[in-house]
């Protein structure tokens, strides 16, 4: 007979231990292979429970393979051959990551503001999406990703950046690297990508990794030039026109249509466009997507949600030109969309009944706000600084003429616990390598009496020696 | 005066009604830029409704950017620049799939059974792990996968794969396609790379839109053979050991050192495992990985949860070997783990507390059950056939003698409204192509009942004329 007591007065639910203790003898080798376990009713009349309790342990015990009913004669225990037997071992426990925040403040351009995220709708939504009557959820969805949620973005993309584009054009994917290893496929492999100076540091190591060839061309304040881009003789070029990463420039219409222009000269040219923190701009007119502004052939958009709701969600997506849009079903419709379907169908519904529409005018009118303030602690912090680049994005940039250099710049702040950025990082070893010494101050994670405080720690580095 | 009622008898909180009313209005242009607001108590008593109603509505409207609280005069209409309004517009609201279902019973290799997936557990596990009070949520974690999801991993495979792993080799990615993808950078850009035929179809597209050399190595009943291996000319050889795809062999002990004597030979060969369904097998002590024999530097392991969870949930991961763990992080850790931080979080909590063990074990259950009633099935109902591969996986495959051409097989099954699939599909134009007439049934998404009225329909298709 088993030899256990149930409690009572614990919250484990009494099947429950029943369950885990005839595992656990089965597993240990108390209970081996074809041991006869007591029928329902003498056990329940043993342990002074219901005959349900026993039920429920034995089917339990059942579907897990753990013992056999045979009919008319009763319960049987398993070999234990091939069963899963995963012990929780702790395997490096204290490796996890523990590294110790060195810094009080730090401006950087990653993240978004953690108190806003709708924490509250996110719940309840992944909670109505799991559900056991959608058998879609576990089935590989569409290759591009769900069509319903392609079209949200199609939508969204349509009224807010002036993007033309079915849902059909529309490829989603898990982040703006995974987008351009497709796109590295999907074009031809002699291609050369022409890469902004200074620029985003990952996208050269994206080429590099790749095997394919790029080249740096300097920026003017506009973005890139034609003199620079004619003489690097590519054929890709991937750009920020709505606020450029990191300059914060916006690139204006002359540009774009000469950009626009010099694609349209060969057949085999293409522009990507990344817009990677478009949802932001605080002044002036909202400035169309280059993609708008193109008849539809010449730009690759390329989008993510990793401003607008956080990195960590990790969706992004392309809007691919028709013709490259045939020539990736062809050949590469393969590749099933990375993004699970869970987060796929979350995402759809938090656009859809306007959750995302309120999400980023709540977003912005924060967004703006911690701006305001960054731009006035700095003008009445900081002596000799002018701001660049402060109409849109999550981050702005500051000329600092104290007679520091950058990388003094950054060890002073450092010095006062402030982490902050130079531009230096982001350039290659082009022209722009000779600007005056630039800071960048991403103010999306830090809340406003942060960015206050912050602020006066660098007067105090940088102004007060 | 603001002209609405409130309509006490809907669902939609009075304060919500309010506030979609007054955003219409400003969104519309009824009321200006500047317009001013009535006062919280006037329109309370305008609006027999409480102040706090008002009060709700209002800073609703703040959060959002629609009005203004200017201190000690009221509340105003904000403009409306840069304010994104993206009303709920349905593009192509008809394309979104509908293909009908041609097929009574699909015998597809693909999908897991519906019915089983932990649905109670996962959607509890998942609205615990988003918490507002969890900032790293937001953030971008660990590149290479969280550190705590990565020790579940290396625990699980190391106690029912015998892999030998730290969680440091662990990469987690969405999908097997991107760690190929990974490896496919990680490793040299002349390499050739060996695939199975038969085999996975997808694994020479990837190499294909990647660049690289690859040449197909035909398998005997125990995998690929040293010569044919030795014939190709290859570095790095692409297999699936425990369950070749499609053949379903299993790679006895003796090829498997064969093949590691091979990897040895030569600093720069490599063997990547892919352990695609190695979570069941139903007869036989269980073989361990080829990873395990190794002395664990020339095996790169890779494997998902599509088959032990569900192919939606798109996480894979890959166990590398130190030397190239080193060369990862010195090229590639710029890579950021494409899995969003909430499913990484939740698999780790359902791995924990043995919720994972326990499906695993249940699950086997299940399929075991359904692979004998559709071999019993294929012994009572299909003279002339013999089953091959049906002692582990999720698929078998039959060799049907009848007279009838595998092209046949597959047309008089599809008459009979069964869908089933052909080897050849599998194979390259190598010898293999001269195989007998065989078919693959993939038996994890349908029923038992299913099961066994799909091969009575397949003995008519095929028995009867």
């Amino acid at each position: 007979m088993i030899s256990m007591t149930l409690n009572q007065n614990v919250k484990t639910p009494l099947y429950e231990q029943l369950y885990e203790f005839i595992k656990s003898e089965i597993r240990n080798g108390t209970y081996v292979y074809n041991t006869k376990l007591p029928s329902k009713r003498q056990l329940a009349s043993h342990l002074q429970c219901s005959q349900n309790t026993v039920q429920t342990a034995y089917q339990q015990l059942i579907a897990e393979g753990y013992i056999i009913a045979k009919p008319k004669s009763g319960f049987y225990v398993c070999r234990l051959d091939g069963l899963f037997l995963i012990d929780n071992q702790q395997i490096h426990p204290d490796k996890a990551g523990g590294k110790t925040a060195a810094y009080r403040y730090d401006f950087s351009h990653h993240g978004v503001d953690a108190d806003s995220f709708p924490y509250a709708f996110w719940r309840r939504i992944t909670k109505e999406v799991i559900n056991e009557y959608d058998r879609d959820l576990l089935k590989l969805g569409n290759a591009q990703g769900d069509y319903a949620l392609r079209q949200k973005i199609a939508n969204y993309l349509h009224q807010s950046r002036s993007v033309q584009c079915t849902p059909e054009q529309i490829i989603i994917s898990s982040g703006t690297e995974f987008l351009i290893q497709i796109l590295i496929q999907l074009l031809p492999g002699n291609n050369i990508y022409a890469l902004e100076d200074p620029g985003y540091e990952r996208l050269s190591l994206i080429f590099k990794s790749n095997r394919v060839r790029y080249r740096y061309v300097t920026l003017d304040e506009n973005g890139m030039t034609l003199e620079g881009l004619n003489n690097s003789q590519s054929d890709v070029i991937c750009i920020t026109p709505s606020h450029q990463f990191p300059t914060g420039n916006i690139m204006p219409v002359t540009r774009r249509i000469q950009l626009l222009n010099w694609a349209n000269e060969n057949e085999g040219r293409y522009i990507i466009e990344d817009d990677y923190d478009s949802e932001f701009k605080y002044s002036g007119r909202p400035i169309p997507s280059l993609q708008g502004l193109d008849a539809g052939e010449k730009v690759i958009y390329i989008g993510a949600f990793s401003k607008s709701l956080a990195p960590s969600i990790r969706i992004s997506y392309a809007v691919l030109p028709d013709k490259l849009l045939e020539s990736y079903r062809k050949r590469l419709s393969f590749y099933i969309c990375p993004v699970p379907a869970i987060e796929q169908q979350v995402l759809c519904r938090f656009m859809d009944d306007g959750h995302f529409e309120r999400h980023l005018n709540k977003m912005r009118n924060i967004y703006k706000k911690k701006r305001e303030i960054l731009v006035s602690a700095i003008r009445q912090h900081l002596p000799k600084v002018s701001i660049i680049g402060a109409n849109a994005g999550l981050h702005l940039l500051i000329e600092v003429q104290n007679g520091m250099s950058e990388a003094e710049l950054i060890v002073s702040a450092r010095e006062a616990s402030v982490k902050v950025y130079g531009l230096s990082q982001y350039c290659s070893s082009g022209q722009y390598i000779n600007h005056k010494p630039t800071i960048l101050l991403g103010y999306a994670t830090m809340t406003q009496i942060e960015i206050a405080e912050a602020a006066k720690l660098l007067q105090k580095a940088w102004f007060s020696k």
